[in-house]
């Protein structure tokens, strides 16, 4: 089967998928999303996505939904796709409407997906990790709900390219660091895993409860707390994680080394550890 | 003519207008766009329109684009569309591509225009003014670039609906004035009006910049400068800028009484001088 996306009900090729041009998803990025890794042919977390996507919807009043029934189609497309490795995405936006600020009256959300082949990464990024930069955090209030406000996402990762990085790191104007352009972070120091606490300001990233979960299983001294910049450089690890990014070693920031400049063992065995999950 | 919209060349009723699921503009928000008002047939500040769309687009480093012939559309659009009081939108993506946060490469840009006539306030609102909420000042850093990352303007928008206002107007944490959800703001205090500074904060309004000539024609001192909700709550007269607002007076923040709780003569002035601008 070829990529395929869902508008509303309807399955098509991703390239005739359509939306009005008044859809508010468009105009005022007033919409949330997910994306929703398989792994040999199945969704993994999948209750954990749609329990996120439906908080989204209500941070935002949205108009009610049946989650179940989202969730049951954004299954069959997967399973009309027939990947075995696939990224699922799933778009919902507020609905269609001569375009005003304003919450629309009576207007039902609209539903889009769209299934596509996950392109792995090469192996040498796992293998040797990755570099970043940091950039200041000018995202909006509300990170932590998971929208398609993304366009200082864009340009940070865009930034993060251009010096010849991966990633960047978004890092608060008082030098609080939040996380990743598409991923949460964490850094290993003293012994002890630190990431950031869930508030406002990052994503309730799915694959960083994971790998809370792990450490927790594994016995990992873990701490979620803040941390300021001259602590992710003095980081014997950091690394990243997010649902296609996984735990993804860091192990150069804005030009300096982290630890001794190779992926570490915290990183390596929770990788494993995210892995061996899929398994259950 | 029924209100018509236009997708890269095509013309069509509105409700026909349809782009791609992976177009930028939807999954992440990448998109600039302008609104302008035309009055008795004629598009009013149609040069500074599209020279800050031009901005707009440099500013997040868009592929190249004929502005000219953007602004021969939107023309064509608006004569064929042929209303005496329309308001012209025009959103210009980053353009279709699989999804992916860096910049997609040789990807043309979507331009997108929907022609709408303009539903003229109730005299009564320009009569009596409105009533306004502060909200904190919760969008993302680059509020200078008219983008499509608005879901911080529809959730204050909505909120001072909620509350029975009419707009919101968005105050820093530190307590510095910003502007309304879709407006700029002005206040009247000890004879002088103050408006904020162009600063990555504020949208640098044309009507904003208008209004500010006006002051300088009729000698009204004028400072742009930062000032706190104190001072705005202490004003003897508030108001907002905007195409489609024009000077609106702002007689109710927070439930406190603005000024004498009437409209001021120096708002009433100054739109008397916009519209009279538009006789130029």
């Amino acid at each position: 089967m070829p990529e395929l996306a869902y508008v509303n009900g309807r399955i098509t090729p991703i390239e005739d998928a359509l939306v009005p041009v008044e859809d508010r998803g468009y105009q005022f990025g007033d919409a949330v999303y997910e994306v929703i890794a398989s792994y040999g042919g199945k969704l993994f977390c999948i209750d954990e996505h749609f329990a996120r996507l439906d908080r989204s919807m209500k941070e935002l009043r949205f108009p009610k939904v049946q989650v179940d029934e989202i969730r049951k189609a954004a299954a069959d497309l997967f399973t009309k796709a027939d990947f075995d490795r696939a990224g699922v995405y799933i778009q919902i936006s507020r609905g269609v409407s001569p375009r005003n600020h304003a919450f629309p009256a009576n207007v039902p959300v609209q539903v889009v997906m769209t299934v596509r082949k996950i392109e792995e990464k090469k192996p040498s990024v796992r293998e040797t990790g990755i570099c970043a930069i940091t950039v200041e955090d000018f995202r909006w209030g509300r990170c932590d709900i998971k929208t398609v406000q993304l366009l200082p996402n864009v340009l940070a990762k865009q930034k993060a390219l251009d010096a010849g990085c991966y990633d960047a790191i978004f890092v608060s104007n008082e030098g609080i660091v939040r996380e990743g352009s598409s991923s949460n972070l964490f850094i290993l120091t003293g012994g002890v895993l630190k990431t950031h606490p869930l508030t406002p300001d990052i994503l309730p990233g799915i694959t960083r409860a994971l790998v809370l979960d792990i450490c927790l299983e594994k016995k990992y001294p873990v701490k979620e707390c803040f941390f300021d910049k001259s602590e992710l450089y003095g980081s014997d690890e950091v690394f990243l994680t997010g649902t296609i990014t996984e735990v993804l070693p860091v192990i150069k920031i804005d030009g300096r080394t982290v630890g001794n400049g190779k992926i570490g063992s915290a990183a390596i065995t929770l990788q494993e550890g995210l892995l061996g999950r899929l398994k259950k």
